[in-house]
């Protein structure tokens, strides 16, 4: 059982940079496993999982009855809760991490230079990766599969609310590592140190090499602006479709209604509907039919709720707000704007998009080759629905998150995306004229 | 003329964010440009420098006369001074940035998938650069024009005492922008702000896109730690060389003197030589014998000044503290420790290196295997001499700084380094399931 005494700031410090020092010294041993040695790691630790499922989740009894204490929302206990099937699915995401291609030790570039110096850039673990996240438990084993088998030790800070589960689950994992002779400290969880041990690992710079957040837009936004490690930024979206002049409706309706609606609590559902003039008094009354019907509510500028309003629409329509145009609603509201072009589209978009991921359906060259070369987000789409930006979509078998950022890595991450690179060069006595 | 009055922190934070912004508002004008149209942009701007020289040379005459009242170094002095011949050299710097191939536009990947869907990565421009670095006016171009060439804006902080010089160059490159119908906030300065502007710089964050620190260890440091921007760390090199039992001596000699004494003040300089026990006997005095010549004093431990003694060598030798082991001298003197194996060697890499460049002299393959594998550095050498970590050496035709930190880019930098990348998804109405 974890001592939930508070502790001190000072004794928080010193624990959080014992661990983050620990999972540093024991990754070189990691560093020197071949591919079968993790793979057999990860399936051994799916096996212990299942093997220990009633232990898992007799400590998440625990965090679930505080929860329901707390009076916590059904959505947030849903995703803390956890039982044997659950535990069957946590475990299957380290088999299919075992799965995946090894990234390392992959020969990125390679030449002979004019003096006979042999170069080669390869694929080298990152070293210690820190994720933040929330209290969702089977992020604590997603994370730590995906950081081993990407050759990196991982210092995993979950949601306070999922202390017990985590503690249990990164016990099992702890354990099968001592069994096989590998070092317990590739898997540390600092959650026992709250808030505090985050702001402890955000500053441990030389000790951790990548900070991930991976959750809300708050704990991104709070790890972003203080964090001396770098940063991964992942997640927020405020997606946009554009519907140009020349779209097909007949593409564009179930384009839309699937970008809002088929999952909505995630960062590339569609959060802002642009229509071009020209189309607007056809498209927005036959897109507006199936959102309604779904139960969507749309915020329209004026226009568009003329528009809407003289077509005598089904759906839910109020003002859209200045605030509207930047806001993620993770939920069934839609922002929807008339440009009277491209170019105004596309400034809009320059304005408010959080760089995550934007469509624009056409059936016009120009218009569709101006908008993948000008729209500077991660991902930019052209007649296709915004919820294909996903890792498991572009075929990486594993998602650590959508970077939203521009450097390292830019959209959805898999396993090469959570690596570094070296370069080695090997010379027969070469010296430097 | 710069205003010199030292502005207020508030008017700074505003001046610099304005600056930021007017940066980031220009750069999409910049990123719809050519190839031909940037390398015509820089080749301009070559002629102008040439052209506009005089003028040049007398706001760099203020800065020297500063200099000499201020009783500046000679080196640093010598860093700082401008004549016709050394702006010919500076423009040509830009022309060499024009004859570079074009990093944007490039296709990283791309494949088609299961469900028809085309999907390509493409090499895109940063957007806004921040380069903050030292009194070197020849930097000052060097930055602009590969930020440019690599399709972003660039926002430069130089050092105060090369104020003049550099108001005056960037004036010239803004001219040219001008001149050719571009913005000219695609390069803009902020030296009059002083270190205060380099303050708000440092947490422009979603201004700038990146920032590249670029000179000593304490400008480097004081970027790292307390940027919110992410930072690009470059430069501090406590190199190491290790003589193995097997190493070929006539081959160790020249790659030992060539490491530490072809050039001493650069990052990729030997500072740590260690010595296999085996070989130190017959390795030590002949290693030594060159290094005296060249004037270098040994900083050696009890072992290595015992056998340098015993041997009666001609080097200068004092005892090592702990401290050496952690130095980048930078200049004509070198540490030295007797290792008894590969372990010993690579235990004290991993403690003292700044993860620059490491080479290992041997005739051993497995020891040849084991370094390159084990070492965790930018680059890692077996059998030539350190001096050839550098971009130049490895054919990249520019070289922005050596990365020693693991997120985006390691090892030399070219334009490929200071750009980014973004995913284009083409579908067909695809929606999905």
């Amino acid at each position: 059982m974890v001592d939930l005494a508070l502790p001190t700031a000072d004794t928080v410090t010193d624990a959080v940079l014992a661990a983050a020092r620990a999972a540093r010294d024991a990754q070189p041993t990691l560093a020197r496993l071949h591919r079968a040695e993790k793979d057999a790691l990860l399936l051994a630790m799916a096996e212990a999982l299942v093997a220990r499922d009633a232990e898992i989740v007799a400590a998440n009894a625990l965090d679930l009855a505080a929860a329901d204490e707390a009076g916590m929302a059904a959505g947030l206990r849903d995703r803390l809760a956890l039982d044997p099937e659950r535990i069957t699915t946590i475990a299957q995401q380290l088999r299919d991490a075992a799965a995946l291609p090894d990234p390392i030790g992959e020969v990125v570039r390679g030449s002979v230079l004019a003096n006979g110096l042999e170069l080669r850039q390869v694929r080298v673990p990152m070293g210690v990766i820190g994720m933040v996240y929330e209290a969702r438990p089977n992020v604590t084993v997603d994370a730590a599969g995906l950081s081993l088998k990407a050759g990196s030790a991982v210092v995993l800070r979950g949601g306070s609310a999922a202390l017990h589960s985590n503690t249990a689950l990164i016990g099992v994992l702890r354990d099968v590592l001592v069994e096989r002779g590998l070092p317990a400290d590739l898997v540390v969880g600092i959650d026992e140190h709250g808030r505090d041990g985050v702001d402890v690992l955000m500053r441990a710079r030389g000790l951790v090499d990548v900070l991930i957040p991976r959750g809300g837009a708050g704990l991104i936004r709070r790890v972003v602006e203080n964090s001396l490690v770098p940063v991964i930024e992942t997640g927020t979206g405020t997606t946009h479709v554009f519907v140009d002049a020349s779209a097909d409706l007949d593409q564009a309706e179930p384009i839309v209604l699937n970008a809002k609606t088929q999952r909505v609590g995630v960062c590339n559902a569609l959060e802002t509907l642009l229509v071009h003039r020209d189309i607007a008094e056809e498209a927005l009354p036959r897109l507006a039919g199936p959102l309604a019907e779904a139960g969507v509510r749309l915020h329209a500028d004026e226009r568009a709720a003329a528009l809407l309003g003289a077509a005598g629409t089904s759906a839910e329509v109020v003002p859209a707000t200045e605030e509207d145009w930047d806001l993620e609603y993770l939920a069934l509201e839609l922002a929807v704007r008339v440009v009277d072009n491209l170019d105004e589209a596309l400034a809009h978009i320059r304005a408010h998009s959080s760089g995550h991921t934007e469509s624009i359906l056409t059936r016009d060259l120009e218009s569709q080759r101006r908008f993948l070369d000008e729209v500077d987000s991660a991902v930019v789409m052209a007649n296709a629905s915004t919820r294909f930006s996903d890792g498991g979509e572009f075929g990486f078998g594993a998602e650590i998150g959508i970077s939203t950022q521009k450097l390292h890595a830019r959209g959805p991450m898999g396993l090469p995306e959570i690596t570094s690179t070296k370069w080695l060069v090997v010379g027969q006595g070469h010296v430097r004229p």
